[in-house]
């Protein structure tokens, strides 16, 4: 990983710092964002000559900042450092963290050691880790927090107040509140800026909003983020079945998801499968396993390409210069049937597209794309009265716009259908669609040549 | 559009509360969010035949929410709503928007309507107004508001506390609170949380963090972006040339921005340009436009491919049945390549892969393509030893590891090499990375072919 030039010199003097006294380094840290000491301890932990001192700048942070420092590492460097701690330490830096960057770094170690760790803790602290290390990855209970400010409904205004100051220094955000009513189900939310203004007397529950945006805590985490996306929020309520309050998920980690989405979703728009971590630090043998299925399958696809060719072998022998136009042809049709469906797949994926608008979408995709092919196949014509007379450049043409047409309806309608079939519409990636395109492409072109060349 | 379900109900239920009278409707009000009227206005001004509905519905509306729904709404609905609006009342809904609001819909509007409403506006609003939709397009001076809290330094915490409180239904986040110098410089921060828990009487000076992320006015959008998720914050602080606080951009924004730029890199991926607004409701004429120039440069990268193939005609005459084999070769090559290349562009755009790491890169991308092009030879030898013998099962093998493995290497070095030219890495879509390998797969194949094949 290459840091930027400020933080390399905040590497510098970091490190340089180590050689004194805890007050010089101390000096340094108000400067620093915690996001930043993890990247910098990333670069040392990544080399293994480094460890040494990743571990020494590490050990020397206050308590909280190690807590919050650890909690922006990547996993893997996460491991290697707590591997380095005693139980003891761990568990001061586990108390320390929120509990949902505590759960994450929890469930990066080992069996043995979480064993351990948990023997140590206090019996409630113990339930309630191994509560939200349970729930599945990538839902929202696997992204919620426990630290959020429940206040318990019939409170009066200066009493929900004085909450608010009692949880502020543990809560991930303190500015919006929770009423729960004695079952602790979710009952309404008020923010701490309409409780500031409230008349002390008031009761919370005349002041609050009734109908919560909220979430159930099995929802998908892409969902989750739509909805704090869509409705503005500086957190969404995560209730279980029967509608308890059970947690929280922070707008920071929403945005968090939205990338970690749009990254997923590029990586399928290539066929390429979900990476755990960037492409820069996933193991090898990982990243060949989720490059190699759709690469593989793709061949055995493009045997009814070279099908297509075999079939027409006459043509083409009759007429080799045919096949000087074929790359040009169907990967013409191949990119626009590509960018087809991904404008569809994207469109789906933030919800700006829906199956009902498919019909509409049809009518449109037809028009776009028939002035394509028309302005491509104007492109290519001369070529072709060039390279191989009159009679070829209109053959090529002709499959131009049809290819190019074909290639786009059929870009444009696949994401749908694997919609209907209950299929992730961005199975239609652009190797797949290009891949039936080439086939269709070739059957297409040779097609037409042995129609329209044969008569003469 | 295709409304949800439950939006649909309310779409059934505002409706027909239309015919009653102001009472049934505000009734409603409570449940309802403001994303989710303008969700249901849009369907409504979608359809001609349904806008004296929608205007019906919006003129309704008290006059903070037709502010808060508007807001929500996209630029062509906003301006068919407006359009039918007189002077009075827009200016009202105007006032009653948040900053970055009011200057995005300012902006949707014609210059005589603009003109119209300024000279109605008090002098201090308009000039606040025409500085605001002066920045331009995709920087933080487009994103942020100008409604923050801006605290004086010298203020006592108490002080501070009403001007808060003051502030507290105008501003967009009293949250993060910003303490500026007499020059109006940004100076320092302070949350409300910490605000909350301090001595009323101790100085704003002596509590607050000096050390302010901040950015500057002109920085693109994505940036921005990237340094709210990277710190997670509430709201980034925006000053001019001189230091001095002009602005905040929140994280609701910030993760709109994130969104979009992801649809963005997605589509240049497949080289589709910047589109305004999804593609849905884009203008055919643009949308042609967005896709047409990429496919048609593309075409005359493929005649490559064509002048490889009619180098090569003796031997492709010699052989026909090699011509089976092209589009599976050379397709295997692209969607590797096309592979190589995401993984690297997305890399680049999250900050995870950065220019130093290419060394390490390329030496992963080797192992982990040579492994894929070994495999996608087992699995195509055998169909070449049925299909046209042992003597062409292995030129075709040979060449699929040969054009596997340049492939892969050329797409993950591309966007390494545009971004050193100063260009968007984005540009190494996978169109112009299939097309690049295109060309050189139909060379490394028939090349082998005609050294393998002519020596028995």
């Amino acid at each position: 990983m290459s840091l930027s030039e400020p933080l390399k010199t905040h590497k510098a003097t970091l490190l340089a710092a180590l050689e004194g006294d805890d007050a010089r380094l101390h000096g340094l840290l108000p400067e620093l964002r915690s996001a930043d000491i993890a990247e910098i301890l990333e670069t040392l932990v990544e080399d293994d000559q480094d460890m040494p001192q990743a571990l020494a700048l590490f050990s020397r942070l206050p308590l909280e900042r190690r807590a919050s420092v650890i909690g922006h590492l990547p996993g893997d460097e996460q491991l290697a450092i707590t591997e380095a701690l005693d139980d003891e330490v761990l568990l001061a830096i586990l108390e320390e963290m929120g509990a949902d960057e505590r759960t994450d770094l929890f469930k990066t170690l080992g069996d043995d050691r979480r064993e351990a760790l948990l023997r140590r803790m206090a019996r409630q602290e113990r339930e309630a880790l191994k509560r939200l290390a349970s729930y599945a990855e990538g839902t929202a209970g696997a992204l919620m927090t426990s630290d959020y400010v429940a206040i318990p409904a019939g409170l009066t205004v200066s009493r929900a107040m004085m909450r608010v100051r009692q949880t502020a220094p543990d809560a991930e955000t303190v500015y919006q509140l929770y009423i729960v009513d004695p079952d602790g189900r979710l009952a309404g939310t008020l923010s701490l800026r309409q409780l500031m203004v409230a008349r002390p007397g008031a009761r919370v529950d005349d002041l609050m909003i009734h109908e919560v945006i909220h979430t159930r805590v099995d929802v998908p985490q892409e969902e989750v983020a739509r909805i704090v996306a869509r409705y503005d929020l500086l957190a969404l309520p995560v209730v279980d079945a029967e509608r308890r309050l059970i947690g929280i998920v922070t707008h920071d980690d929403a945005m968090d998801v939205v990338e970690s989405e749009a990254t997923e979703d590029i990586h399928k728009g290539m066929s390429i499968g979900a990476l755990e971590g960037g492409v820069r630090r996933v193991p090898l043998w990982s990243l060949y396993r989720k490059r190699v299925f759709w690469l593989v399958l793709l061949v055995f696809g493009n045997l009814f390409s070279g099908a297509g060719i075999a079939y027409f072998e006459e043509t083409i022998a009759a007429q080799v210069a045919l096949v000087f136009f074929l790359p040009l042809l169907i990967g013409s049709g191949g990119n626009a049937g590509a960018q087809a469906a991904t404008l569809m797949v994207r469109g789906m994926a933030t919800g700006d597209v829906g199956i009902k608008d498919w019909g509409k979408l049809l009518g449109r995709e037809l028009l776009v794309a028939g002035a394509l092919g028309l302005t491509m196949a104007l492109a290519v014509a001369p070529i072709g009265v060039i390279r191989a007379g009159e009679a070829v450049a209109l053959v090529v043409a002709v499959s131009m716009i049809a290819i190019v047409l074909f290639g786009s309806l059929l870009g444009m309608c696949l994401p749908f259908v694997l919609d209907r079939l209950g299929w992730d519409p961005a199975t239609a990636s652009a190797p797949l669609v290009t891949t039936l395109i080439d086939a269709s492409g070739v059957v297409i072109y040779f097609g037409f040549a042995t129609a329209m060349l044969s008569t003469p």
